[in-house]
Protein backbone atom coordinates (compact mmCIF):
# COMPACT_ATOMS: atom_id res chain seq x y z
CA UNK A 1 0.00 0.00 0.00
CA UNK A 2 1.06 3.46 -0.79
CA UNK A 3 2.38 5.28 2.59
CA UNK A 4 1.29 8.63 0.70
CA UNK A 5 -2.35 8.03 0.83
CA UNK A 6 -4.31 10.55 2.64
CA UNK A 7 -5.48 9.34 6.08
CA UNK A 8 -9.19 8.97 5.53
CA UNK A 9 -7.89 6.85 2.07
CA UNK A 10 -5.83 4.25 4.46
CA UNK A 11 -9.08 3.90 6.80
CA UNK A 12 -11.32 3.05 3.84
CA UNK A 13 -9.10 0.46 2.27
CA UNK A 14 -8.53 -0.82 5.70
CA UNK A 15 -12.02 -1.70 5.99
CA UNK A 16 -12.73 -2.68 2.57
CA UNK A 17 -10.13 -4.93 3.32
CA UNK A 18 -12.47 -7.05 5.91
CA UNK A 19 -14.25 -7.89 3.36
CA UNK A 20 -13.92 -11.85 2.18
CA UNK A 21 -11.03 -12.37 -0.79
CA UNK A 22 -10.35 -8.52 -1.01
CA UNK A 23 -6.56 -7.72 -0.17
CA UNK A 24 -4.66 -4.28 -0.83
CA UNK A 25 -5.32 -4.27 -4.83
CA UNK A 26 -9.04 -4.67 -5.12
CA UNK A 27 -9.46 -2.56 -1.78
CA UNK A 28 -7.50 0.44 -3.35
CA UNK A 29 -9.65 -0.80 -6.68
CA UNK A 30 -12.86 -0.07 -4.56
CA UNK A 31 -12.04 2.72 -2.89
CA UNK A 32 -10.78 4.79 -5.80
CA UNK A 33 -13.96 3.63 -7.50
CA UNK A 34 -16.16 4.94 -4.35
CA UNK A 35 -14.57 8.88 -4.39
CA UNK A 36 -16.38 8.86 -7.53
CA UNK A 37 -19.78 8.04 -6.17
CA UNK A 38 -22.24 11.13 -6.02
CA UNK A 39 -23.16 11.87 -2.30
CA UNK A 40 -26.22 10.72 -2.07
CA UNK A 41 -25.02 7.13 -3.22
CA UNK A 42 -22.89 7.49 -0.42
CA UNK A 43 -24.87 8.06 1.97
CA UNK A 44 -27.60 5.22 1.00
CA UNK A 45 -24.60 2.80 0.80
CA UNK A 46 -23.21 4.22 4.44
CA UNK A 47 -27.04 3.74 5.69
CA UNK A 48 -28.07 -0.16 4.64
CA UNK A 49 -24.40 -0.74 5.93
CA UNK A 50 -25.08 1.03 9.31
CA UNK A 51 -28.82 -0.77 9.86
CA UNK A 52 -27.93 -3.90 9.36
CA UNK A 53 -28.33 -4.96 12.67
CA UNK A 54 -31.48 -3.10 13.29
CA UNK A 55 -32.86 -4.43 9.46
CA UNK A 56 -31.39 -8.05 9.40
CA UNK A 57 -31.91 -10.44 12.68
CA UNK A 58 -31.59 -13.77 13.37
CA UNK A 59 -35.07 -15.96 13.94
CA UNK A 60 -34.54 -17.03 17.39
CA UNK A 61 -35.88 -20.41 16.54
CA UNK A 62 -33.87 -21.60 13.56
CA UNK A 63 -30.98 -18.92 13.39
CA UNK A 64 -32.28 -18.01 9.76
CA UNK A 65 -32.31 -14.34 8.71
CA UNK A 66 -35.39 -12.48 9.14
CA UNK A 67 -36.19 -9.18 8.06
CA UNK A 68 -39.71 -8.75 9.78
CA UNK A 69 -41.38 -10.30 13.29
CA UNK A 70 -41.60 -13.47 11.25
CA UNK A 71 -39.39 -15.91 9.73
CA UNK A 72 -39.60 -17.23 6.51
CA UNK A 73 -38.47 -20.14 7.59
CA UNK A 74 -40.69 -20.86 10.21
CA UNK A 75 -43.70 -20.11 8.79
CA UNK A 76 -47.33 -21.54 9.15
CA UNK A 77 -47.30 -23.19 5.76
CA UNK A 78 -44.33 -25.60 6.63
CA UNK A 79 -45.91 -26.23 10.51
CA UNK A 80 -46.49 -29.68 9.54
CA UNK A 81 -43.10 -30.35 8.07
CA UNK A 82 -41.27 -33.26 10.10
CA UNK A 83 -37.98 -32.58 8.74
CA UNK A 84 -35.18 -30.39 9.62
CA UNK A 85 -31.81 -29.09 7.38
CA UNK A 86 -28.78 -28.74 9.37
CA UNK A 87 -26.61 -25.85 7.83
CA UNK A 88 -23.78 -23.78 8.93
CA UNK A 89 -24.44 -20.52 8.19
CA UNK A 90 -28.00 -19.02 7.08
CA UNK A 91 -26.87 -18.12 3.63
CA UNK A 92 -27.28 -21.96 3.11
CA UNK A 93 -30.74 -21.40 3.64
CA UNK A 94 -31.26 -19.56 0.64
CA UNK A 95 -29.37 -21.62 -1.36
CA UNK A 96 -31.18 -25.00 -0.59
CA UNK A 97 -34.54 -23.22 -1.14
CA UNK A 98 -33.43 -22.25 -4.34
CA UNK A 99 -33.46 -25.88 -5.31
CA UNK A 100 -36.84 -26.72 -4.34
CA UNK A 101 -36.37 -30.30 -3.06
CA UNK A 102 -36.88 -29.50 0.49
CA UNK A 103 -39.74 -28.38 1.99
CA UNK A 104 -38.71 -28.28 5.87
CA UNK A 105 -37.56 -26.35 8.69
CA UNK A 106 -34.01 -25.44 9.12
CA UNK A 107 -31.74 -25.41 11.81
CA UNK A 108 -28.40 -23.01 11.61
CA UNK A 109 -25.44 -24.05 13.26
CA UNK A 110 -23.74 -21.01 12.68
CA UNK A 111 -20.14 -22.72 11.57
CA UNK A 112 -18.32 -25.90 11.66
CA UNK A 113 -16.27 -27.53 14.37
CA UNK A 114 -12.81 -25.91 13.90
CA UNK A 115 -11.00 -25.84 16.66
CA UNK A 116 -7.87 -23.63 15.47
CA UNK A 117 -10.34 -20.74 14.85
CA UNK A 118 -11.91 -21.38 18.45
CA UNK A 119 -14.82 -22.76 17.02
CA UNK A 120 -16.12 -25.67 19.27
CA UNK A 121 -18.66 -28.12 20.11
CA UNK A 122 -20.58 -25.95 22.74
CA UNK A 123 -20.69 -23.21 20.16
CA UNK A 124 -22.71 -25.69 17.43
CA UNK A 125 -26.05 -24.60 19.37
CA UNK A 126 -27.19 -28.44 19.48
CA UNK A 127 -29.31 -28.11 22.86
CA UNK A 128 -31.85 -26.03 20.77
CA UNK A 129 -31.28 -28.67 17.63
CA UNK A 130 -33.01 -31.60 20.41
CA UNK A 131 -35.03 -29.11 21.85
CA UNK A 132 -36.31 -28.23 18.59
CA UNK A 133 -37.11 -32.19 17.23
CA UNK A 134 -38.42 -32.95 20.45
CA UNK A 135 -41.34 -29.65 20.26
CA UNK A 136 -41.83 -30.23 16.50
CA UNK A 137 -41.77 -34.18 16.32
CA UNK A 138 -39.33 -34.47 14.04
CA UNK A 139 -38.38 -37.39 12.15
CA UNK A 140 -36.02 -36.57 9.56
CA UNK A 141 -32.62 -34.62 10.13
CA UNK A 142 -31.01 -33.77 7.06
CA UNK A 143 -26.97 -32.45 7.67
CA UNK A 144 -26.76 -30.19 4.87
CA UNK A 145 -22.90 -29.51 5.76
CA UNK A 146 -19.52 -28.71 3.94
CA UNK A 147 -17.54 -31.76 1.69
CA UNK A 148 -14.66 -30.64 3.91
CA UNK A 149 -12.94 -31.98 6.58
CA UNK A 150 -14.41 -29.54 9.15
CA UNK A 151 -17.70 -30.05 7.63
CA UNK A 152 -17.25 -33.69 7.65
CA UNK A 153 -16.82 -33.65 11.47
CA UNK A 154 -19.54 -31.84 12.27
CA UNK A 155 -21.33 -34.34 10.74
CA UNK A 156 -20.09 -37.07 12.36
CA UNK A 157 -20.60 -34.84 15.97
CA UNK A 158 -23.65 -34.31 15.45
CA UNK A 159 -25.07 -37.70 14.34
CA UNK A 160 -23.48 -39.34 17.48
CA UNK A 161 -25.50 -36.48 19.53
CA UNK A 162 -28.76 -37.36 17.87
CA UNK A 163 -28.36 -41.24 17.69
CA UNK A 164 -30.48 -41.59 21.12
CA UNK A 165 -33.32 -40.37 19.15
CA UNK A 166 -34.19 -42.72 16.69
CA UNK A 167 -34.07 -40.14 13.99
CA UNK A 168 -34.05 -40.48 10.15
CA UNK A 169 -30.62 -39.18 9.34
CA UNK A 170 -29.54 -38.51 6.40
CA UNK A 171 -26.29 -36.39 4.53
CA UNK A 172 -26.03 -34.95 1.47
CA UNK A 173 -24.60 -36.77 -1.23
CA UNK A 174 -21.17 -36.38 -2.55
CA UNK A 175 -20.40 -37.34 -6.24
CA UNK A 176 -19.83 -35.26 -9.48
CA UNK A 177 -20.75 -31.68 -9.98
CA UNK A 178 -23.05 -31.53 -12.73
CA UNK A 179 -21.65 -30.58 -15.86
CA UNK A 180 -18.37 -31.92 -14.57
CA UNK A 181 -16.04 -34.22 -16.82
CA UNK A 182 -14.64 -37.01 -15.40
CA UNK A 183 -10.82 -35.59 -16.59
CA UNK A 184 -10.95 -32.31 -14.60
CA UNK A 185 -12.55 -33.74 -11.72
CA UNK A 186 -10.38 -34.61 -8.41
CA UNK A 187 -9.29 -37.36 -6.71
CA UNK A 188 -11.33 -37.32 -3.86
CA UNK A 189 -14.31 -36.30 -5.57
CA UNK A 190 -13.85 -39.33 -8.00
CA UNK A 191 -13.31 -41.78 -4.94
CA UNK A 192 -16.58 -40.41 -3.38
CA UNK A 193 -18.21 -40.73 -6.49
CA UNK A 194 -17.76 -44.48 -7.07
CA UNK A 195 -18.05 -45.55 -3.52
CA UNK A 196 -21.46 -44.16 -3.04
CA UNK A 197 -22.44 -45.23 -6.79
CA UNK A 198 -26.33 -46.02 -7.02
CA UNK A 199 -27.93 -48.55 -9.37
CA UNK A 200 -28.99 -47.53 -12.70
CA UNK B 1 -29.48 -13.68 -7.18
CA UNK B 2 -32.05 -15.23 -4.84
CA UNK B 3 -35.26 -13.62 -5.02
CA UNK B 4 -36.16 -14.70 -0.87
CA UNK B 5 -33.48 -12.51 0.09
CA UNK B 6 -34.60 -10.16 2.97
CA UNK B 7 -35.34 -6.30 0.68
CA UNK B 8 -32.93 -4.90 3.20
CA UNK B 9 -30.24 -7.50 2.04
CA UNK B 10 -31.17 -6.68 -1.64
CA UNK B 11 -30.09 -3.35 -1.23
CA UNK B 12 -27.03 -3.80 0.21
CA UNK B 13 -25.96 -6.27 -2.86
CA UNK B 14 -27.35 -3.69 -4.87
CA UNK B 15 -24.56 -1.17 -4.05
CA UNK B 16 -21.86 -3.88 -3.73
CA UNK B 17 -22.29 -4.65 -6.94
CA UNK B 18 -21.53 -1.03 -7.90
CA UNK B 19 -17.81 -1.73 -6.70
CA UNK B 20 -15.43 -2.64 -9.90
CA UNK B 21 -15.11 -6.35 -10.83
CA UNK B 22 -18.20 -7.05 -7.99
CA UNK B 23 -21.28 -9.02 -9.56
CA UNK B 24 -23.96 -11.37 -8.18
CA UNK B 25 -21.46 -14.04 -6.30
CA UNK B 26 -19.55 -11.79 -4.66
CA UNK B 27 -21.50 -9.03 -3.55
CA UNK B 28 -23.87 -12.05 -1.81
CA UNK B 29 -20.55 -13.53 -0.49
CA UNK B 30 -19.42 -9.53 0.97
CA UNK B 31 -23.16 -8.93 2.47
CA UNK B 32 -23.47 -12.31 4.55
CA UNK B 33 -20.11 -11.04 5.65
CA UNK B 34 -20.87 -7.88 6.76
CA UNK B 35 -24.05 -9.08 8.47
CA UNK B 36 -21.46 -10.91 11.11
CA UNK B 37 -19.80 -7.57 11.74
CA UNK B 38 -20.01 -6.11 14.80
CA UNK B 39 -22.31 -3.00 14.91
CA UNK B 40 -19.11 -0.98 15.76
CA UNK B 41 -17.11 -1.93 12.44
CA UNK B 42 -20.17 -1.27 10.30
CA UNK B 43 -20.74 2.14 11.95
CA UNK B 44 -17.14 3.16 11.58
CA UNK B 45 -16.99 1.74 7.96
CA UNK B 46 -20.20 3.68 7.10
CA UNK B 47 -19.18 6.92 8.56
CA UNK B 48 -15.87 6.83 6.37
CA UNK B 49 -18.02 6.12 3.22
CA UNK B 50 -20.76 8.47 3.83
CA UNK B 51 -17.79 11.35 5.06
CA UNK B 52 -16.00 10.82 1.83
CA UNK B 53 -16.76 13.69 -0.21
CA UNK B 54 -15.98 15.97 2.97
CA UNK B 55 -12.66 14.62 3.78
CA UNK B 56 -11.60 13.84 0.08
CA UNK B 57 -11.28 16.23 -2.24
CA UNK B 58 -9.14 17.39 -5.35
CA UNK B 59 -6.62 20.04 -5.52
CA UNK B 60 -7.73 22.63 -7.76
CA UNK B 61 -4.68 22.90 -9.00
CA UNK B 62 -3.40 19.72 -10.04
CA UNK B 63 -6.43 17.84 -9.58
CA UNK B 64 -4.78 14.87 -7.27
CA UNK B 65 -6.35 14.08 -3.99
CA UNK B 66 -5.55 15.84 -0.82
CA UNK B 67 -6.81 15.77 2.67
CA UNK B 68 -6.31 19.04 4.14
CA UNK B 69 -6.30 22.42 2.74
CA UNK B 70 -2.84 21.54 1.16
CA UNK B 71 -1.73 19.11 -1.73
CA UNK B 72 1.23 17.21 -1.26
CA UNK B 73 1.93 16.89 -4.94
CA UNK B 74 1.86 21.19 -5.65
CA UNK B 75 3.50 21.91 -1.94
CA UNK B 76 6.20 23.80 -1.63
CA UNK B 77 9.37 21.75 -2.21
CA UNK B 78 8.45 20.96 -5.65
CA UNK B 79 7.90 24.49 -6.48
CA UNK B 80 11.09 24.68 -8.27
CA UNK B 81 10.15 21.86 -10.87
CA UNK B 82 10.04 22.34 -14.03
CA UNK B 83 8.03 19.63 -15.36
CA UNK B 84 4.38 18.09 -15.27
CA UNK B 85 3.12 14.93 -15.40
CA UNK B 86 -0.50 14.00 -17.20
CA UNK B 87 -2.36 11.39 -15.51
CA UNK B 88 -5.53 9.85 -16.33
CA UNK B 89 -6.69 10.06 -12.49
CA UNK B 90 -5.26 10.52 -9.34
CA UNK B 91 -4.51 7.22 -8.17
CA UNK B 92 -1.97 7.41 -10.92
CA UNK B 93 0.38 10.26 -8.32
CA UNK B 94 0.31 7.75 -5.92
CA UNK B 95 2.25 4.88 -8.41
CA UNK B 96 4.37 7.20 -9.86
CA UNK B 97 5.49 8.63 -6.28
CA UNK B 98 6.34 5.02 -5.63
CA UNK B 99 8.84 4.28 -7.98
CA UNK B 100 10.63 7.57 -6.59
CA UNK B 101 11.51 8.41 -10.36
CA UNK B 102 9.97 11.60 -10.79
CA UNK B 103 9.76 14.53 -8.46
CA UNK B 104 7.57 17.09 -10.20
CA UNK B 105 4.13 18.46 -10.82
CA UNK B 106 0.84 16.49 -12.02
CA UNK B 107 -1.63 17.07 -13.62
CA UNK B 108 -5.10 14.73 -13.50
CA UNK B 109 -6.90 14.35 -16.71
CA UNK B 110 -10.16 13.06 -15.07
CA UNK B 111 -10.15 9.87 -17.72
CA UNK B 112 -8.90 9.00 -21.52
CA UNK B 113 -10.63 10.03 -24.46
CA UNK B 114 -13.62 7.41 -25.24
CA UNK B 115 -16.57 8.62 -27.11
CA UNK B 116 -18.40 5.22 -26.58
CA UNK B 117 -18.74 6.28 -22.83
CA UNK B 118 -19.45 10.30 -23.50
CA UNK B 119 -15.79 11.13 -22.53
CA UNK B 120 -14.93 13.70 -25.11
CA UNK B 121 -12.11 16.06 -25.67
CA UNK B 122 -13.77 19.00 -23.48
CA UNK B 123 -13.48 17.03 -20.71
CA UNK B 124 -9.90 16.78 -20.25
CA UNK B 125 -9.09 19.85 -18.38
CA UNK B 126 -6.42 21.04 -21.39
CA UNK B 127 -7.02 25.21 -20.81
CA UNK B 128 -6.24 24.25 -17.39
CA UNK B 129 -2.96 22.39 -18.46
CA UNK B 130 -2.01 24.76 -20.87
CA UNK B 131 -2.68 27.53 -18.53
CA UNK B 132 -0.49 25.35 -15.67
CA UNK B 133 2.58 25.50 -17.86
CA UNK B 134 2.80 28.97 -18.57
CA UNK B 135 2.56 30.31 -15.09
CA UNK B 136 5.05 27.27 -13.80
CA UNK B 137 7.65 27.97 -16.65
CA UNK B 138 7.26 24.40 -17.78
CA UNK B 139 9.73 22.93 -19.71
CA UNK B 140 8.79 19.16 -20.11
CA UNK B 141 5.76 17.61 -20.21
CA UNK B 142 5.47 13.66 -19.58
CA UNK B 143 2.41 12.23 -20.95
CA UNK B 144 2.09 8.97 -18.38
CA UNK B 145 -1.01 7.18 -19.98
CA UNK B 146 -2.51 3.86 -20.20
CA UNK B 147 -1.53 2.09 -23.31
CA UNK B 148 -4.82 1.33 -24.52
CA UNK B 149 -5.95 2.54 -27.83
CA UNK B 150 -7.72 5.41 -25.38
CA UNK B 151 -4.45 6.12 -24.27
CA UNK B 152 -2.94 6.52 -27.54
CA UNK B 153 -5.38 8.61 -28.43
CA UNK B 154 -5.41 11.19 -25.49
CA UNK B 155 -1.68 11.40 -25.49
CA UNK B 156 -1.76 12.65 -29.40
CA UNK B 157 -4.63 14.83 -28.69
CA UNK B 158 -2.54 15.99 -25.90
CA UNK B 159 0.80 16.46 -28.24
CA UNK B 160 -1.34 18.43 -30.78
CA UNK B 161 -2.23 20.53 -28.22
CA UNK B 162 0.90 21.15 -26.57
CA UNK B 163 2.85 21.67 -30.07
CA UNK B 164 3.28 25.47 -29.89
CA UNK B 165 4.10 25.59 -26.94
CA UNK B 166 7.90 24.81 -27.97
CA UNK B 167 7.83 21.95 -24.90
CA UNK B 168 10.01 18.84 -24.18
CA UNK B 169 6.85 16.18 -24.61
CA UNK B 170 7.60 12.43 -24.19
CA UNK B 171 5.35 9.47 -23.47
CA UNK B 172 6.19 6.60 -21.33
CA UNK B 173 8.36 3.86 -22.80
CA UNK B 174 6.31 0.65 -24.12
CA UNK B 175 8.01 -3.00 -23.66
CA UNK B 176 8.38 -5.93 -21.84
CA UNK B 177 7.51 -5.83 -18.26
CA UNK B 178 9.98 -6.63 -15.66
CA UNK B 179 10.26 -10.20 -15.11
CA UNK B 180 8.53 -11.58 -18.27
CA UNK B 181 9.87 -14.56 -20.46
CA UNK B 182 9.23 -13.78 -23.88
CA UNK B 183 6.96 -16.84 -24.72
CA UNK B 184 4.03 -14.99 -22.66
CA UNK B 185 4.64 -11.47 -23.39
CA UNK B 186 1.33 -10.62 -26.02
CA UNK B 187 2.70 -9.77 -29.72
CA UNK B 188 1.89 -6.11 -29.34
CA UNK B 189 4.13 -5.49 -26.52
CA UNK B 190 6.74 -7.57 -28.11
CA UNK B 191 6.28 -5.66 -31.70
CA UNK B 192 6.47 -2.22 -29.41
CA UNK B 193 9.74 -3.44 -27.30
CA UNK B 194 11.46 -4.27 -30.73
CA UNK B 195 10.39 -0.81 -32.33
CA UNK B 196 11.80 0.93 -29.08
CA UNK B 197 14.96 -1.01 -28.79
CA UNK B 198 17.75 0.70 -27.60
CA UNK B 199 21.83 0.74 -27.49
CA UNK B 200 22.85 -1.72 -25.37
Amino acid sequence: MKNKYPQHLLKLIEALKKLPGVGNKSAERFAFQLLQWPQEHLSSFADVVKTIPDKLKQCAECGCLREELRCDFCHIDRLKARSICVIASPRDAFAIEETHEYKGFYHVLGGVLSPLEGFGVNKLNIPKLKERIKTSAISEVVIALDSTLEGDATALYIKNELEALSLNISRLAFGLPMGSSLDFVDGGTLARAFSGRLRF
